[in-house]
């Protein structure tokens, strides 16, 4: 496929452009291509709306200003504005996107076609708060630069290969045929931790590893030799973990409760599971897990201890969907850089193999287990799997032209 | 307190009437009283409706009767009628009712006072399948023995001091103080089967033990020293494992997505979800794990495969919050009559110390495990937990009015 683009591989390296968009922000990295791509600016266009805000660094610069009103259009062609400084006139050559459902279809980056924005438009169903957002930013993204490879990367497509008992609910099977089904989210975390892993202890990454993806939302992951046999996230971001706003694991009776007994309708239902629960509902103060830790409010301890034991306890059931354990990794705002909160998940846990070395811990070191199970702390970077992805993708183009 | 009784103690044994309400049956053990109560009729009113249907062991006879037209009220003169061959005109001195849901107060039978029974009616809401029939059962009761005592033995009661993250769900905690709780059920088996192990196996009752109770409906306790610490299942009886009728764990988000994209009502959806999901929606056939297990379909399979995973599953998550396992025992029809289920369970799971010997479990012998974690078989028995507590109560009846 010839987009047209000119000056493709060469001594010049291309530019990537890697986009994140939420409904009220868009994050982006731009990179040099290359077999590893290297980072050149990261940051984000933040309160998108009246009032939005652009915050980067941007080569060894930092960046702050004040954007006005601003779309996921407007939003992007300041990130380009931004970045001429080390741009200078060549524009991205390849646009990866993060997109979070990519259906029971793809399991691997996809180029942006017509054919494939349409199927991908219809999942929007299936996650009405990101997908919408992921592809309005496509469409901003393909405008913009109608002259570069736009890629999708999914956040279910790491999870593609689960065995059936991992894939269903135990719902009549037309359910399961009408795509209501366990996609898993996180995927993109989790395809670099396990590559990540791979290359840092190769034995392990052949073993049973359970993930720990803590971050803003929060999932784990059970990977067996590398490749995902188990989420703790279903169908929606609702499920299995508690995080910052959203409730996690529920009884199914509750939400039937919720409409019958106490009339809230489904977009009340909506709200309220997926921005006023988890650690914010339960502390009824702040989903900021640093603030939580400062603060002296017993609720704000009831909200860590809910956090906390529900992770341990999916740590257990993963283990089991495992048949063993050979590995935690923690990764994510919170898996990397609370101390405390990995301490209090692991809490308990000698039985699995699984005993801290404190001051490693406390030290944030890599490794910070003791025990017969190892447990690692590696810093998560989801744009770099879209950054290499596009890079595969302009390499591929390359390689077609010749 | 005197109900007017006459022949409370001496040598004359009084009659225990335990009685089981659901929506389509009343079931009934009649004991006489003592310490180890003593059963002398087994059975139940079927098909409660306009073509209802006694069948009972009374002594050593089996009779069977149509009853024509029945609710709770005939069929429990039906069941007077029958057993008369064995009262010989002494009705039962107490009377004990199962009842789903005592709430956050009881974790102990309570006698059936006007207060008492005003107060589970407030609790109808929680279980809505359940409790009214179980006190639909209890004024029938009080209408047929005025005279008798009347006590409710609850499913929740066994599990009213689980820790605070067992017992909570990630939302606001206003609803939390509103009675959205993980409740837990199937308590009078737990108990039934605690106190069993106590008796046969001291050392491991003291220990960290997880009983699954897999009958037609389906759960599992995880037990410290005796005490429940967590269930699996919640709020409602449907959230946990998958069951005969009922889907066990579900996604928050597949119930708002079958509200916004399929428009199912809130009754729809009970009835989806209780009705027809869990082994029958799977197998798009029965609910019959036996018919199921006899089967040559592939959704047959399919349907058991992802019950025992889902067990096993959650065995690895109770483990966890028990900070690890000692013992599993197996009750309920299917735990104490399926091997095959049985080794579905625990296969792969040697890590945990759970190890099946093969003969032993086919021969349903009481111990079958050969790994440093006991598998026990023990058959339940709930309403025999009924009747010890109705002795009790006449016991207690009779001491105050020495």
């Amino acid at each position: 496929m010839d987009h047209g683009m000119t000056g493709a591989g060469g001594a010049t390296a291309e530019f990537i452009l890697s986009l994140n968009a939420g409904s009220s922000s868009l994050k982006f990295s731009l990179y040099e291509a290359g077999d590893e791509p290297r980072e050149i600016a990261v940051g984000q266009v933040e309160s998108l709306g009246p009032n939005a805000r652009f915050k980067a660094r941007i080569g060894l610069e930092q960046v702050e200003d004040d954007l006005g009103s601003a779309n996921h259009h407007v939003a992007l062609r300041a990130i380009l504005e931004k970045c001429e400084t080390v741009l200078q006139g060549r524009p991205p050559a390849c646009i990866g996107h993060r997109i979070a459902h990519g259906g029971v279809d793809y399991e691997a980056p996809q180029l942006l076609t017509p054919e494939v924005m349409e199927k991908l438009a219809l999942l929007e169903p299936l996650a009405p708060l990101h997908q919408p957002h992921n592809l309005a930013a496509v469409r901003a993204s393909i405008e913009a630069f109608p002259d570069a490879l736009q890629i999708g990367c999914f956040d279910t497509a790491f999870h593609r290969n689960h065995p059936w008992v991992n894939d269903t609910f135990g719902l009549p099977l037309k359910y399961y045929d009408r795509g209501v089904r366990r996609y898993g989210f996180h995927g993109l975390s989790y395809d670099y931790i396990t590559g990540t892993l791979a290359r840092i202890d190769p034995e392990l990454a052949s073993g049973r590893v359970v993930i720990a993806h803590l971050g803003n939302g929060a999932s784990m992951c059970g990977v067996l030799n590398g490749r995902s046999i188990a989420s703790t996230m279903g169908f929606s971001a609702l499920d299995g973990l508690p995080m910052g706003t959203r409730c996690g694991q529920l009884d199914p009776g509750v939400v039937l409760y919720l409409m019958d007994q106490e009339g809230l309708s489904a977009s009340e239902l909506t709200k309220l599971l997926y921005n006023e629960s988890g650690l914010k509902g339960l502390s009824g103060a702040t989903n900021d897990m640093r603030a939580l830790e400062a603060s002296q409010q017993l609720e704000a301890e009831m909200a860590i201890e809910y956090y906390t034991f529900r992770a341990r306890r999916e740590l257990g059931a993963l283990a089991a969907s495992l048949h063993g354990i050979d590995g935690v990794v923690f990764c994510g705002g919170i898996g990397e850089n609370s101390a405390a909160i990995r301490a209090r998940i692991c809490n308990g846990m000698d039985w699995m193999g699984i005993t801290l070395d404190a001051r490693a811990n406390t030290d944030n070191e890599m490794s910070i287990g003791i025990g017969r199970t190892k447990v690692l702390v590696i810093p998560t970077d989801e744009e770099r799997i879209i950054a290499r992805a596009a890079s595969r993708a302009l390499n591929e183009r390359a390689m077609a032209k010749d």
